[in-house]
């Protein structure tokens, strides 16, 4: 497995950012320059190389059996604006690592197999998350490839024009259905380190439901109006965000998130007339996501009732809480088990790609530990052990499924 | 008093703002015009005229007994961006009109008399309040004129000049000791329209103190941090904010503001790294504003403590509590009672010139009300009987101290 450290090591010289970090946005040369490397690396491994519609990468060995719906591993490529090396990257080289070792030792597979390095799925470039397997999903609207631009004002269609591709031609990226997708990745937090455990298997992507909530209530002079005759909305969004994380806590695994906050007229001597703040809220499971949603307007409503205005809600939108396929679930665990790895059960806290190919058959992921949980940032880290365990996994799994 | 309603109709053509209400900067063409309105007034009441270094007005009646000290009355006629037609205006227009209709009646006084208008209370072209005033005290450092800039980046110093004033000679406009120095004033809050009363006796201005404070904790992904491992400054920050209202509650008078808050990075889907907001804390005693800055340093350390940083602490200017002379309190507050108006004893929750006029003598400050307690808006807002009122107190008071 000496290959996934040089592959690493290889990346790690590209999409260097100058304020720290990298920076690899979707049809930027830097990507294509990855993708150069990556299509090498898998025509050694014995793949067949595509590009397909939408600038994803496919490496394909075909299987014995034409009929069998192929087996897809894979994760993306890009990544955020003073991101790490390991986002995205860890799921896409080490299941090209995982189908170069079974290849080597067992030669055709019985099912096809592939190896996908997805585009965009951070929407870093062009605000559309999990733009690359929504395309492939079939769940992108083509129009926005004309309408959406990047902060210079270069549409998604002229940015894939740059590198050769036609978003008029997008829909060939659409696939049919898949036998299964597994995806590695970062762990992007502290769970697994903490638990000193090597292998998370992931039970369900969290949903995710995000608003910008307004309170009003009257503007004064700091100095002269007594506290008594306030309607200061600074005052009830501070006793509802104080009261979010028991929201959290009775929700069991949720978490809630206040990311940004402001004033109007945002001066140090005048109370607010309004304040505005975001809310992420995330659950494993659909049912109670909602549940502390409407907990979360509930506590607003309650704090904000003495400014006797309404409160202001607009959602973004909402992701539903999705469950990994309970077979592979099973077979995760149970590869872990062979090979004498603790792993624990988790939901996944972020969004994958993984969502979208749940569209197109059978899903599971799993994940690793990655340093102190940092994730998006320049001090990403996860080690080549911890790397390789997470191979051998996805190894073993791809040895049960297309073998 | 005709002439008051007249004044006021007059000065409503000048300085109207296009986004509403009225914008008079210090040493722009609108306050130039003002003065030159007021100074015709003035003139037309028997007073001589003169613009000191800073660009003061003065407006002067000679008493038969020179030795006296001067008997001086006024307030400021610049205004804050989209400010009334009252703040400072009344106090400017209301103490000619007082001055006025007692040398009418009365002729010649044995102490001379003395109307001011000050530029520059606002601070709201050249970030500097009380500036005129801080000129004729002596407490301005004449460096800043150089040195601070308008939005268009015109320094002080060149901004005179346009208007035929030297800033290397504002030293000039220093004065003497004065008599006594009687200011009205709008309330700019809510407390004598709300009890039904017509004019207030300031009892002192309120001391001020203002912070920035930055929380930090530890920045994350919005999904992938477990609450239990998170040190989400944006929690800390809520719950001592929440916190606040009691604070002030238990100093009596006191209030506490935050005006401003921001989150670093700034981002929906990030637990912030950072949280900043300002604190405006006012007591009319000193010593109780002091003990409120250290319980809201308190209430935040306690608050912060889960995080395990040090907060960081940024002190703006700090204004001492500046009780009026009990003398001119006394002697207001007789005048409200010979005249029949019912009146109350408060603090001035703002700040104002009589601030600079109390290190040159005695002082004393009446407020009346202003429409629902709005300032520095379009709808501020005071009635032309409400403003009689003022000037016959306030004429009553001269009658005492100059004849």
């Amino acid at each position: 497995m000496k290959e996934l450290k040089e592959w690493f090591d290889a990346l790690s010289e590209i999409g260097v950012a100058a304020e720290g970090g990298y920076y690899r946005g979707s049809y930027t040369p830097e990507e294509t320059e990855m993708y150069r490397l990556v299509a090498g690396w898998m025509e050694e491994a014995g793949l067949t190389v595509r590009r397909d519609a939408a600038g994803n990468l496919w490496g394909k060995v075909d299987g014995r059996n034409p009929e069998a719906l192929p087996i897809v591993t894979g994760s993306h490529i890009d990544s955020v604006r003073n991101g790490g090396n390991y986002d995205g990257i860890f799921g896409v080289l080490g299941s090209l690592m995982a189908v170069k070792e079974i290849l080597k030792k067992q030669g055709q597979p019985k099912t096809t197999m592939e190896v996908v390095a997805f585009t965009g799925e951070e929407g870093s470039r062009f605000s559309i998350g999990l733009m690359g397997s929504h395309a492939v999903a079939g769940s992108l609207d083509k129009a926005t490839f004309r309408e959406k631009t990047d902060v210079n004002g270069v549409t998604i269609a002229e940015a894939m024009a740059e590198v050769g591709l036609d978003a008029e031609q997008v829909d060939e990226a659409v696939r049919d259905k898949v036998g299964a997708y597994l995806e590695m990745h970062i762990e992007q937090g502290p769970v697994l380190e903490k638990a000193g455990i090597p292998v998370g298997v992931v039970d369900s992507i969290v949903g995710t439901q995000q608003f910008r909530v307004t309170m009003s209530g009257e503007a004064g002079h700091a100095g002269t109006v007594p506290m008594a005759d306030r309607r200061d909305p600074m005052v009830y969004a501070a006793r509802a965000i104080a009261r979010f994380p028991e929201i959290a806590k009775n929700s069991g695994d949720g978490v809630i998130t206040v990311g940004r906050i402001w004033t109007k007229p945002d001066a140090e001597n005048v109370i607010p007339g309004e304040v505005c703040f975001t809310v992420d809220l995330r659950h494993p499971v659909e049912e109670i996501k909602q549940e502390m949603a409407a907990a979360v307007k509930r506590v607003c409503e309650e704090e904000a009732a003495p400014g006797g205005r309404e409160i202001t809600w607009i959602p973004y939108p909402n992701n539903l809480a999705t469950e990994m396929t309970p077979e592979l679930k099973t077979m995760l665990m149970e590869a872990c088990e062979e090979l004498g790895y603790p792993c624990r059960l988790m939901p996944s806290g972020a969004g994958h790609d993984t969502l979208n190919m749940a569209k197109l058959g059978p899903v599971g992921m799993l994940f690793i530990p990655c340093l102190g949980g940092r994730s998006h940032c320049p001090e990403e880290y996860a080690s080549i052990e911890d790397m390789e365990k997470g191979v051998r996994v996805l190894e073993t799994c791809l040895n049960r499924l297309a073998y």
